[in-house]
């Protein structure tokens, strides 16, 4: 039995790893990463991060598992990379060789699925049995938790949450179709519309403190709402309305018991989940009361995927 | 530990029982149900079915669980049937109420989701971990089983798949919201589309064998469009189109391997499911060639229930 879990959340810039234990995070360490490497200078560096906690926790290596949680398209049964374009990587068996080089188990899994796992297990949605984690970023990305358990699908592909058309015929999404959830609920979306209104309405309060609109970011227009400005308004309301429709959309599908809200944009916190909770409450299928539903703001920021991936490891550790 | 599992599927008109064992289904037992009578009276006549079928098999009290489909909105945690409008039942507790009167025990759960634990493992996604059934009939129901297990959602109240907006601010549906997949993909929307298709065309194939549009069935457009009729053809394009945009959200959020297409409209079986399949194989987010996914038409029929009723009781009864 494995008492020991090791989290590492892999990014395009740097790697952070911890230890994960009785809830907690601890012996943080982190390392750069470079799309230049070879996989196997990356898979090393993350080596090297799991054994600095080793030596410096004093944990056994023989309890000691570790997951990692990474961008890209990942089979999570194999623990291989299949693709991540930034890195030029394609079927990197990222575990396997971490394996060999630690001689602990190593689990991966896709990075918004161990972030989702976090944020459910010790975070927005603790004491939850079913929770879903959209986040809002560049893109929508997501993760689903049901009956307690990541629900990753065929060959881990599932949690797209982003790539569900909301409005058929619409704006055209990177993906081939068109009006996707994301390409109304991204930071991208939101800081392209406050744009267009900055454009259209130079009187407006979003003009306060920038020069030209491409200043503009995914805060100004909520900020210029607070100030009553009727243009930056619109922008917001019009937001949330879209990602609303989002939510009450997966919500029907899988009827969480809480919805937790991350990614940039989340940073607004009551200022959007105020409004998106009236919206979403609404409408959804089955009534607040009866099946009760939180929306919450995501509590572990950029940690969520490292508690996520140590706890997906303990877990499969666990069963196998 | 329960050997044998009764599985009860109960619908406004009838109910209809048997015991599956061993994947095959056995001593199959109906009974008319009638919304006037008592809760108390069809939960007795639902026990009459069961005790039939202890009758004739000679299967042993003690080691017989039983399961039940049923319309509604239903906690089957507890097993109470919370709302079942045609039936006016309000938080009717049929599962306690059956266990008294067999002395077995008795799990109840919503139809459509008994219907894709059914189809998931008896049926079309027989050897499937991860399936989602979608029945095309009055509305569009489904269910979702993931990781082998049905997920329903907080107090069940999950699988609303119909009830997924895929065209904002689109056509109203019963639930209020506008633009959802059960307004474009139902076989009630589909009625609607040949029947408006007709008015226009008095010239369509659609007409043959029948004189006045009320007559037109689900079957009629894709009867002309075989026929060559244009303005069938083009009806029955516009349903795939709509039916594949849901079909590919479910999906891209899900990604199970198989999507099982249920209720009348399946009937017409490869004229739906080829078009269907090339929509949507074009269009998922990950490719089919990385994960594999089928498209197939639902296998049981109105047996479906029975099975999955039968399948869930076993399951809940291993477990506690």
């Amino acid at each position: 039995m494995s008492k020991y879990s090791i989290g590492i959340d892999l990014g395009g810039m740097s790697a952070k790893a911890g230890l994960v234990s009785k809830g907690l995070l601890t012996a943080v360490k982190k390392c750069a990463t470079r799309a230049e490497d070879p996989a196997s200078v990356t898979a090393a560096a993350l080596c090297g991060l799991v054994e600095e906690i080793i030596a410096e926790t004093g944990i056994p290596r023989a309890e000691t598992v570790v997951g990692v949680g990474s961008p890209g398209t990942i089979d999570s049964a194999s623990g291989t990379v299949v693709r991540w374009t930034n890195f030029h990587w394609e079927n990197v068996p990222l575990g396997k060789m971490m394996e060999e080089r630690l001689g602990v188990r190593v689990f991966v899994t896709n990075d918004a699925n161990a972030a989702a796992l976090g944020e459910a297990v010790y975070g927005g949605g603790k004491g939850c049995t079913d929770s879903v984690l959209i986040t809002l970023g560049t893109g929508v990305g997501g993760g689903i938790i049901m009956n307690g358990e990541l629900v990753e699908g065929a060959r881990s592909a599932g949690g797209e949450l982003g790539h569900m058309v909301i409005k058929t015929g619409g704006i055209l999404c990177s993906c081939g179709r068109r009006g996707c959830f994301e390409c109304y609920s991204s930071a991208t979306a939101l800081i392209r519309e406050t744009r267009k209104a900055m454009k259209k309405h130079p009187e407006s309060a979003m003009w306060s403190g920038v020069k030209s609109e491409s200043e503009a970011t995914g805060l100004t227009a909520f900020a210029a709402a607070r100030k009553g400005d009727a243009a930056a308004k619109r922008v917001v309301s019009s937001y949330v309305k879209n990602l609303g429709e989002g939510v009450v959309n997966v919500v029907n599908i899988l009827r969480p018991e809480t919805v937790i809200i991350g990614g940039g944009v989340s940073n607004e916190g009551e200022n959007l989940l105020e409004p998106l909770r009236k919206f979403v409450y609404e409408r959804i299928y089955a009534s607040k009361e009866y099946a009760p539903l939180s929306i919450v703001k995501a509590e572990l920021g950029n940690d969520a995927g490292i508690y996520g991936a140590a706890e997906l490891a303990r877990r499969k550790a666990g069963k196998k």
